[in-house]
Parts: C-alpha cells; sequence; structure tokens
C-alpha cells in the first residue's frame, strides 16, 4: 500500500497555502529583479563536500548524504550559497563585478521534523559577489527590508546585527585556526558563551571577548563606550568595524523598521567574516530570514579572493507570519459548455466540439480563465454546480449556436442571458471583464 | 579542492540559457491558468515505492534511490504523476471534479547523459482527474497545442497518437496479468515488436495484434480497414476505441498542427490505458513531449476508480527546438551613483545614504531597474563601463544634489544631462520609460 502523505518532514502545497508560498516568491522576484539582480537555477544534488567544507556543525549533521550509483558522495542543497559560488566559479568569473544573483528553491536538512522546520523547505536569497564596500552591506539589507515591507510585515519584524569581523581579527592576531574559530562560533550561536570563553581563556583578550559578547543592545552610548574600550588594543582595528556597524544600522533604522545591533549574535554558517544579520517575528521562535557576508569563501574554493555578501529569505516560515496576501484583482472565470446531443459520453458532433475550441481560445486571449465543461450533466443541474464553484459566467455551444455561428453567454452574477453572433463575443466579452 | 562543475548529468542555468527555460515556464504557466488549472508543489524526495510500483522497467532501473537515516527507501521523483495522484489521494478527494492540476519542476534519472538527456532535468505538466469523457482528451491535447503554439513551434512539431486501450482490452480478454501487460508494452516501446509477438504466441488474437502494430501511419481509409478487421471480434470493444482516436485526431488536427495516428506507438510509463500521445520535433531525436490517460493508477494506489489523463513538457528538450524567446520588452536599466566625498572606501556621508536609498525606491516604484553602483571608481570611468554594460542612465547624488534635494540625472543614450528637484523625478523618469 502506498502512503498518501509526504514523507516525514515533507508537504505538499496548493490552494490558500501555495498562494502565500507563490506571493512570497513573487513579491521578493520582483522587488531584486528591480534591483538588478539576475536568476539563477542550481541542482539539487551536489558534491556533499561542497557543503561540508564550511557549512558549519550543524549543518553537516542534518545533511541528507548519499551514495549514487558510481560511488559519489552527494548531498540535497541544505542551503544556496555554495551551490551559486561554485557556479560562480565555474562559468560566470569574466562576467562584470559586482555580480548580482538571485535564486529561489528548495533546500533540504534532515532534522526533527516540528514547528517552522521541514525537511524540505524553500528560500529565496541573493548573493552579491565582488564588493566589500560598505555600500553593499546597505543595498542587501535595504532589500531585505523592502521584500518584508512589500509583505507588509515591516512594522512588526526586528531585524538583529552584527560584524563578526570582530571577532575575526582577534581570533587571526590569535593564530586561532579556521576549524577552531567555526567551533568557537558554534559554541556562543549555541548560547553556550562560557564554554566559548573557557576555550579562550589565558589569552590578553580573554576579557576583551568576554565584554564585547555581552554588549546585546548597542544604542549611541554604547559605541563611544565600545570604541573606548578596543582603543586599548589598537593594532587589532576593531574601532573600524564597530564604526562600520554603527553606520550601517543608522541608515538602515531611517528605513522604518526596528533593528537591534547585538555583539553577542552569532549564526551558524561557518563562512560568515563580516556583517550578519538576522530577521525575526514576535509571533514565531525562530528566525524568518538571515545572511552576512562571506569574504573567505570563494578563495576558499579556490577562486581569486572576493568578497560577497547574501541573504536567504525562509519561505515557509515567512509565510506563517504573513497576515494576507495583497493578492492581484483575480480574472472572471468562465465555462464554456459544449452540449452533446443526447447527453451520452463522446455523442458529440466533431464539428460543434471544433467551434467551441475556437470560442475557447477567443475568451482566453481576451483574459478570461475559461475551463471547458467535462461534467456530464444537464445544463440546469450545471448552472447551480459552477455557480457554487464560483464561476462568474457559461457560454453555451449547442446545435442551435453552431450552426447559426452564436454563442449563448449565461451571466451567473447578474442572471442575465445573451445570445451574440461570433463576430461580437470580443465586445460582449469586454463588458463582462 | 572543489570541482567548479555541476555533478554529472546535472547543469547550472543563468544568462541566455535561463531565459529560455523561464520563457517555456511562464508561457505553460500562463496557458494552463486561463485554461483553469491551480499549480501543486509536491516535494522531490519521496517513497521509491510510488514510483516503482507502475513506473515501468525502464524507469525503474534510472531512479535517483537511497536509504534516509531512518531506513527508508526514498527516490528522487522521476516524474510527477504518481506525487500529484499521492497528493490528490491525501487531501483533495473532496473537491469538485473533474481536478485540474498543473505543476513546474525537476525530476531525476540516474542514466547515461547525452544530447537532451540529463540526470536532473525540468518537466511542466497538467493533470485532467476525474474525467473519461472524450472531450477531457480534446481539452488536455489542446492545451499542448496551445503551449507549442505559443512558444512559436506549433509549425514544426508532430504529435504522435495511439489509444492503448486497444491493447488492453485485447490483453484484459486474454487475462494477461498486469505485470506481462507492461513487459509486453515494453518490448513493443523499444522497438522490439518480433519478442512482444512471441510472447503472445498461441493466442487467436495472435495475428490481430500483429496487424494493429503495423497500422503506423492512418488515413481516412485505413480506418474503414481497422474497423472492418476489428468487428470480427466484436465483443472486445475495439470499435468505439479506434472511433476514440479518429474523432480525437479529426479535431485536433483541425488545430493547424501536424499529427500521426500510429496504432504501433507506445510510452514507457506502465500506467497509461487509453490515449496516449507524444510531441516530436525533426531537430531531436526524442521526444519532447508526452502524456496519455492513465485511467486505472488512483485506484491502484487505493483511492476511488477515477479516471484521469495529463501529460508533462520537458523543458530542457522544448529549449533545445526553441527558435527564439519572445520577451516582453524590457525595462531600461539604471544605474544610482553616490558619490563618496573622498572616493576611499567607506567614507561616505550617512545622509547623503539615506538620501540615496530614498531616491532608489523611488525609481524602482516607477518600474525601473535601478542598480545601486558599488564600483569604486571615478565617474569618468564609470560612465564608459555601464554603457558598455547596456545601462540606459546614471542618476547620480553628490554633496550637491544632496543638500539642494535634487539629482542628476544622465542620459546614456542621447548624451542629456539634466538635474531635478527630487519632487519632478517623477515627471523626468516618465519620459525615460
Amino acid at each position: 500500500m502506498i502512503s498518501y502523505e509526504p514523507i516525514r518532514g515533507m508537504k505538499d502545497y496548493y490552494g490558500k497555502e501555495l498562494e502565500k508560498i507563490k506571493f512570497i516568491e513573487n513579491t521578493f522576484r520582483e522587488i531584486v529583479t528591480k534591483a538588478g539582480y539576475s536568476e539563477i537555477y542550481t541542482p539539487v544534488v551536489e558534491e556533499f563536500e561542497l557543503f561540508s567544507l564550511k557549512g558549519g556543525e550543524e549543518l553537516r549533521n542534518t545533511m541528507y548524504v548519499f551514495k549514487d550509483k558510481a560511488g559519489r558522495e552527494v548531498a540535497l542543497r541544505p542551503e544556496f550559497t555554495p551551490s551559486v559560488v561554485r557556479a560562480y566559479l565555474n562559468g560566470m568569473q569574466h562576467l562584470p563585478k559586482p555580480l548580482r544573483l538571485f535564486y529561489i528553491g528548495t533546500v533540504y536538512r534532515y532534522d526533527e521534523p516540528q514547528y517552522g522546520r521541514y525537511r524540505e523547505f524553500r528560500q529565496a536569497g541573493i548573493e552579491l559577489i565582488g564588493s566589500s564596500n560598505i555600500l553593499s552591506d546597505i543595498e542587501v539589507l535595504n532589500l531585505l527590508i523592502e521584500v518584508y515591507s512589500s509583505l507588509g510585515l515591516i512594522n512588526e519584524i526586528e531585524i538583529k546585527i552584527n560584524n563578526i569581523a570582530i571577532y575575526r581579527k582577534i581570533f587571526n592576531n590569535m593564530n586561532i585556526d579556521e576549524s577552531k574559530q567555526e567551533h568557537i562560533l558554534h559554541l556562543i550561536d549555541k548560547g553556550r558563551k562560557d564554554e566559548a570563553i573557557k576555550e579562550l581563556r589565558g589569552s590578553e583578550f580573554t576579557s576583551l571577548i568576554q565584554y564585547l559578547l555581552e554588549q546585546n543592545k548597542m544604542d549611541e552610548n554604547s559605541y563611544e563606550e565600545v570604541i573606548k574600550e578596543v582603543s586599548k588594543y589598537e593594532y587589532l582595528g576593531l574601532k573600524e568595524e564597530i564604526e562600520r556597524i554603527r553606520i550601517i544600522n543608522n541608515i538602515i533604522s531611517e528605513l522604518k523598521v526596528k533593528t537591534k545591533v547585538d555583539l553577542g549574535f552569532v549564526r551558524g554558517l561557518a563562512y560568515y567574516t563580516g556583517v550578519i544579520f538576522e530577521v525575526t517575528h514576535p509571533k514565531v521562535p525562530f528566525s524568518i530570514a538571515g545572511g552576512g557576508r562571506y569574504d573567505g569563501l570563494i578563495e576558499l574554493y579556490g577562486g581569486n579572493d572576493t568578497p560577497a555578501i547574501g541573504f536567504a529569505v525562509g519561505i515557509e516560515r515567512t509565510s506563517l507570519v504573513l497576515n494576507s496576501v495583497i493578492s492581484q484583482k483575480s480574472p472572471k472565470k468562465g465555462v464554456l459548455i459544449i452540449l452533446s446531443e443526447d447527453r451520452s459520453n463522446n455523442n458529440y458532433d466533431e464539428g460543434i466540439i471544433s467551434y467551441g475550441l475556437k470560442t475557447l481560445e477567443k475568451l482566453r486571449r481576451l483574459g478570461l480563465v475559461t475551463t471547458l465543461n467535462l461534467k456530464e450533466q444537464s445544463l440546469s443541474k450545471l448552472i447551480p454546480s459552477y455557480l457554487e464553484e464560483g464561476y462568474s459566467f457559461l457560454v453555451i455551444i449547442g446545435r442551435k449556436e453552431f450552426e447559426e455561428r452564436k454563442v449563448t453567454i449565461k451571466n451567473l452574477e447578474n442572471k442575465t442571458q445573451v445570445t451574440v453572433p461570433e463576430s461580437n463575443i470580443e465586445d460582449y466579452v469586454k463588458q463582462i471583464i
């Protein structure tokens, strides 16, 4: 027996639920396209190593990994950034920079399913490759804000921001290798700050790091204080990183969105090197979008040293907090009914069918959604059933209409009916739309 | 070292190549939406059994199958129909019938990659569930024709048609079980008709089947002949199946498409029970779309006896024969340049940036695609570089513009430049669009 349910942690989408998903996808696509981003499709299946190399502990443990028939260790993508970077390295290095790309698609995590956590889910995101300019941080955050603004959520969300470059600079000065940096940041991300500090014990920077991690709600005063504190270690170059996050925050808070600069905030992915950010919403206990700067990833994969920044919107998670779908006015829906001579199956006149198909095409060209009637019922039963299903009009073709080259149009909303010659259909339909 | 290539048999799509793919996807979506079809998303990963049960020998051997961490035998979908039927059984049985669904997405086959054969590829298709009426066969074929007509390929393609019910009726009378029917049809599909006949040797219908398989180009005369032939076995009910295919072909050939009724034509999927069809194009040696009636599948999966028919367009294969993308007029592309005081990185005035972001939003709302400049070059170098990249205008904001609440708009096409107050941007931009 086949199970009717999708496999654990995965879902089918249709009807109202899909409408929300598509509203988010289409809104995102429209905004980033207007900002000069181009779409990219990458495969769902990639080499495992592409994601494991720098994805971080958590992601590595929750990947869908398997061996294909040739023994390749492959994975279903758990996120898009590594795939987009690979595709960039494979065929787009010659394009003018900065390069602006966007994607919309499914990702996979073998995780314990729960509210807001699926094994197949959707992300819509951008990657801006080739600029380390502070304006690129602002561009990306600005687009994230525009997306949530167009979704009608701008007054409800909060954007949490940090600049992980502060810690990278300290760690690099301490000669802590990449994998240990990854581990320490992972501990901080998981709220295990004490353990992270323990790993750093004995260094001259331990108390500085501890101090910075505690600055979880920066305001104008705290910037001055923090800058004074880091000035004791001027050679680390931390001041410009604090300044950078201050400028960014000042500018984006003018865009009518709540922001919070939290120097103790870290994200799960291990490749971030600069500004990082997350979108949260009071209705749900998890972030609904996130991103950051990953200046080292392209070089790590073997490319030139190339700065980059991006974000991904969690589509399902965002749909959980969506208040309403701002839908375009949906066009009137109608039905074309071809009457068979004696109502028995398959007993239609070929000429009437051909005439019906031509009429159908004409109606659709005029912008009407028009379904062909396939229900084998009498007209008196069809009318109430289509009315109940939300149709606005019927177009009826029987022998008489066919022979006189006419159609009968029945308006279900105002209960009127007219029979018009083929050549007048257009004029009449324009009144309905 | 990470490999930059996608894994064998899979591809990245962007730029011109993606434009073709999206043109096919968007054309398809528009046509089926206007015909009353609703979109459905189903997971890429499903239980292996869902596809193996009735997919046919070829498909079974080329599936991406693996065990997940809980030991489930899962597969990456090799086609959509079983998933859509599963989703229908899971949550849509109460909806009014016939139910019209469409999908667009990736499918997976572990096959030897070659021209037109990928391991990840895309299908766009429909399923019409709940009608066995001849009009439903015609509706589905008519939509397939409308898709290729809108793609500009209608004069080039040919639609091959058959009615597999002819053979099902004979086999059922012979008490040949489902799996043997599948095997015989598979042999016929692979062009091994002699072997198929051998399997049927000794039956009273062997020569009838052999005769029917040879009728590979039906015309008005051959219908009469074939009907005379099958009338010898009236109890098999073959005459109405021949009549059905004749009516369908007569009607769709009026739609200005080349058709060919071939009674020896069989398709690879094992669940077909009635009308089947395939689209071919002289430029390529494989079918580019196909479909058929599968009246038994829903019951086989445990549902009520429910007739259904559908088709899938091979998106990559269709893109191989596409002559040109009929694209909408693309909007003018512009760049907004925020001038930094001393051109050095990060040295921007916060007020100028905020003013710039507001201008950017205004331009995009007016329908212009407007990119933020991130290139750290002087204006005299930016102008030729953006001109070369195909941009039509620059919007420049320096200290002077900011303080006077103006912007400078440089038209790269006619080399004119104006400085306009913030409040006049809209009027000016309307002239550009």
